[in-house]
């Protein structure tokens, strides 16, 4: 059992430090910029509320970092309190952070002078994902550092995958989100359309969704997009921060996403509606309104 | 066992006619506008090839047909040689074109008209679905003459279901390109993206194709999209011609669909590129041309 850092107690991180110790049984030290939360967790957990991340990482044999943006990660890790002035020699820094791929290949630049090794590893499964330990973690980095960290992650892990060198697990995300924010607008405007048809939309998705047209988030949001609630998931303003690191990543890498940006714009607008924290499937609220 | 017309022996209908005859038992006359074809798939099977739709659909108690558009819909079933003009009383018409709703409620009408009955019936599930005779079968019309016409449906069909009045098997099947427009764009951008970022796109779709992402488009047309080859399946020409109806559709029943419209859009750019016949994944060569 090794001794673990965890920095960022929100929805995904709270219960991912949880299974650390829990399914793990690793020693959790953890750090959370609402200190009470940290307070909360250790009492939960029983592992040690730390006062700085730096201070969370001092003697750690692993640092999670699971924050909001480049930004926050900068500051846990980088800043005067930061990780790295706590981290020993040999430590792995592990990011589950969506982030850029640029801020990662700046972590692994800060790691290695220090003699420890970097992992960007962003999760994909939401927030029930974290809750059961079933995450899929998308990680860029050496398969040296991977190998060793890897048994750690498994602890709120369903799938690990190394994607390639640093930067990769964080691109590999970015796919994911592309690939997602063409689906669900397809899924919005045949259920709009289905609608305005007069159609039975359970009927049509029972019916289709076994076909060419079927998805995850057919089968998973169907349901509550067809009653209007969007309430459930993945929250409008952390799509567009994801959306934001993608739109950026394919201005360097030369990539035309042109459905990518307009699906981009369209959560612009739901912003504008006021739903800034309803899920991703509100694309139908606004070609409703 | 009944008597069966099946006028229209392409891709589709060629082996549906053959299900009708050697799975269903049934007695099958067959018409289509390439005479040769007919004849061939009379020898194949053991039917009776006519020379007219009319000729074909005399003594029938099911007539279908499996045309390329709502012109030619016309032309086999109201034209001077149509089914309609062979029909008998009682006799049910059952259309697999994918046409729009407004030709459906036309040969709805001209069949009650005659005694007859009628449903609209598209189909999803491609070639290969109608060789195994495993299509989805979207049907529009009313109960009792479902009920009679289902058991002899059911010998090319791994799942039928009756969505509605007439019409709302075609407004189904239009709901079902909707999803996959949106989709396959957002697939196609994905890919683009996780090539020009260098990654092996292979092991990014094992990761990422059990999650939020995930769709049968990713895991039935990824590799064949990732090595460039559009031969497989739906070809953009026909695609066109849904979009084209769901389109039209839209405006009638005032469903806003912007990224469909961009879609269609984007169809009309491949077949520029000289892609009428490549498949619908070929949203990606646009991207990389």
């Amino acid at each position: 059992m090794a001794t673990v850092a965890f920095i960022g107690l929100g929805v995904m991180g709270y219960p991912m430090a949880g299974h650390l110790k829990t399914k793990g049984g690793h020693d959790v030290r953890v750090y959370n910029r609402t200190a009470e939360k940290a307070k909360k967790w250790a009492e939960e957990f029983g592992g040690t509320a730390c006062d700085t991340p730096a201070e969370a990482a001092t003697g750690a044999d692993f640092v999670f970092t699971c924050v909001g943006n480049d930004d926050d990660l900068r500051a846990v890790t980088l800043g005067p309190d930061g990780v790295l002035h706590g981290m020993k020699q040999g430590a792995i820094l592990i990011d589950n952070t969506t982030a850029s791929a640029e801020v990662a290949r700046e972590l692994a630049g800060a790691c290695t002078e220090k003699g420890c090794g970097f992992l960007d590893a962003p999760v994909s499964g939401g927030q029930a994902g974290a809750e059961n330990g079933a995450l899929t973690v998308m990680v860029g980095g050496d398969e040296a550092t991977f190998e060793k960290a890897r048994p750690v992650i498994d602890a709120y892990a369903r799938m690990v995958g190394l994607m390639g060198p640093t930067g990769s697990g964080q691109l590999t995300k970015m796919i994911n989100q592309v690939c997602i924010a063409g689906l669900v607008q397809g899924l919005a405007e045949g259920i709009h359309f289905g609608k305005k048809a007069g159609l039975d939309i359970e009927k049509v998705i029972d019916v289709i969704s076994k076909g060419a047209a079927g998805s995850w988030q057919m089968e998973n949001r169907y349901k509550t997009m067809n009653a209007g609630k969007y309430d459930y998931g993945f929250a409008v303003d952390w799509m567009r921060k994801d959306l934001d690191i993608v739109l950026n990543e394919a201005k360097r890498n030369g990539a035309t996403l042109p459905v990518t940006a307009l699906v981009d714009q369209f959560y612009a607008d739901v912003q504008a509606m006021g739903g800034k924290r309803w899920d991703t499937s509100s694309l139908l609220a606004r070609l409703e309104k």
